[in-house]
């Protein structure tokens, strides 16, 4: 078991004041390692950077395209929003269409992390929904698989078909038995694999327009769609919509939690997972920029990429007291 | 060079889903190092955590006595308070005694941290102002300290009477040279130092009443101060305030950003100092309990205590997935 390596300072005046240590892997279209830091047999939960992954299933099982589902309802089951009106909106509209609301969503309720509607929401005396809940498209994929299949409606237990088809379709493309799940923040199980799986995952996402099987045809279509809508996939001013905005070329990214960000490169057919290890989302931004640009797919001097590879530490007065960047050489081809 | 230890897991399911590392000293009133983690030698920022260090000339000059503080503004002059109701009047009323307002202080402003405070504000369209701000207590010490010598109005600047006495307290209590500063959230000198020399300062406070010299008689006044008042270094609901109440025998513990801690324990002349590397809260306040757990300062069982040691990690439905814990051996005698 390899330990974690540094991956990303925080520099304060002349000194380092922390320091992020990460595990990541870069894997081509057979599933071996290209590149890699840290242990890559490390046991990870994707969180959800999983979400492309538990979309499979949607696609796969013919719900997309009965819904008539487009690539933006794709992005949204792939995205972690920040409930901003855009997405709100979007996934009212797509609950309505399945003759449901935001009750039928298990999420639970999250504020909304768009800063003008939280505080109208505050100011009107709204609660937060569950529409607004990060996971809210995610849910509604699901919503759509199990209406799809005449399927029970708690589809968040490990027993349902929906997430015994998540399962099989994060087994398959993990190359992997998954060791067992914890539950995440939005209550769905989440499937734990290696390090390698995940970047193995990946691949497979990125190298699937090579292949004609109806588990690749899925994973080109969810990444089209993450492509092609990147303001659904996170929002304004979030890392994984300004990253593939600022990309040379198409590359599906996306976050989780507690430090985890993939990236899917399809013109290359490489794959990319990382994980902080002590979960810091500072650090997981800096890094996978870093990976990106070292991998020729972000240009370091690109205003959106250094906003996450080397973003000021401001203080409240608005002075810069330092900076957030990667380790020397991470960003080196 | 020794790297940080593993202090803190967080647990999901089955899994440690992210890990903490950190540096940790315990000194004796000798200054000698009785317990350690990581590497004593590390350089250090310790922000926050030297706030009763920086208050050291605010009493040693007489200011504090001319302008007739108790230990209550004492407390607020070590505090990193959260700019409840509480903490936003005392700083009011010192600065009206003063003559002076707000507008004189130079932390920058920041929303109240007190949840009812910030979402009434937000309601009746009031802005933060730099009352609010949790450093606020410190620099109205500044600014007595500042009339009391009748210097000028930018006690933050480096060569300021105010912060010139500030680092020679500093450099006598952790008996080394400080190798530099950086601009803390609050715009003030943050002076550095080495974990064993930051330890060695909380030792001295900790040992300040067996000895009869100024600079003693001041720090155990700031001790005494905020063991006396421990709503008003923090508030309700932070660890600085719980594990203080929560204690066996009477501790001053006082958290700094980027997952720094210091305890004082004047009854045995130990000083604690505490730093996770990576810069998280949630492992330094986790990691600050352990050790004084360790030291039998505070009760593992104590529900106060669980809170920071060993809190559960829920989801945004309420669900418990996880906790955050020590790792093991952190807490055994």
């Amino acid at each position: 078991m390899r330990a974690p390596e540094p991956m990303v300072e925080i520099h304060r005046g002349p000194f380092v004041e922390s320091q992020h240590m990460g595990h990541a892997v870069v894997c081509d279209s057979s599933g071996g390692i290209v590149d890699a830091w840290g242990d890559p047999d490390a046991v990870v939960l994707p969180r959800s950077s999983s979400k492309m992954i538990q979309a499979l299933p949607l696609v796969m099982s013919g719900a997309a395209k009965a819904f008539g589902l487009g690539p933006d309802r794709l992005a949204l089951a792939c995205a972690s929003h920040q409930g901003a009106p855009l997405h709100v909106e979007a996934v009212n509209a797509w609950l309505a269409e399945l003759g449901l609301d935001g009750d039928d969503l298990i999420c639970g309720t999250e504020a909304s992390r768009d800063k003008a509607l939280r505080f109208e929401m505050i100011r009107s005396d709204q609660k937060p929904c569950r529409v607004h809940n990060n996971c809210s498209g995610k849910h509604s994929g699901f919503l759509t698989l199990t209406k799809h299949l005449g399927a029970g409606p708690d589809y968040v237990d490990l027993l349902h078909p929906v997430q015994k088809a998540v399962r099989e379709a994060f087994e398959t493309v993990t190359d992997a038995e998954s060791p067992g799940f914890g539950i995440d923040g939005c209550s769905a199980p989440n499937f734990a694999t290696t390090m390698h799986g995940m970047a193995r995952a990946m691949a497979f996402f990125a190298s699937a327009g090579q292949r004609s099987d109806a588990m690749s045809s899925a994973a080109e279509q969810l990444t089209e769609g993450m492509i092609a809508y990147p303001e659904l996939v996170a929002g304004e001013t979030r890392a994984c919509t300004g990253l593939m905005r600022a990309a040379k070329e198409p590359v599906a990214i996306k976050t989780g939690a507690e430090g985890f960000f993939v990236a899917i490169i399809p013109g290359r057919g490489l794959g990319v997972a990382l994980k902080i290890a002590d979960g810091a989302t500072r650090a997981s931004n800096c890094a996978i920029a870093a990976v990106l640009v070292r991998l020729g797919v972000l240009e370091a001097e690109n205003p959106e990429v250094k906003r996450f590879l080397n973003p000021p530490v401001t203080n409240w007065d608005g002075l810069v007291t330092g900076d957030i960047r990667p380790v020397a050489g991470l960003c080196d081809q």
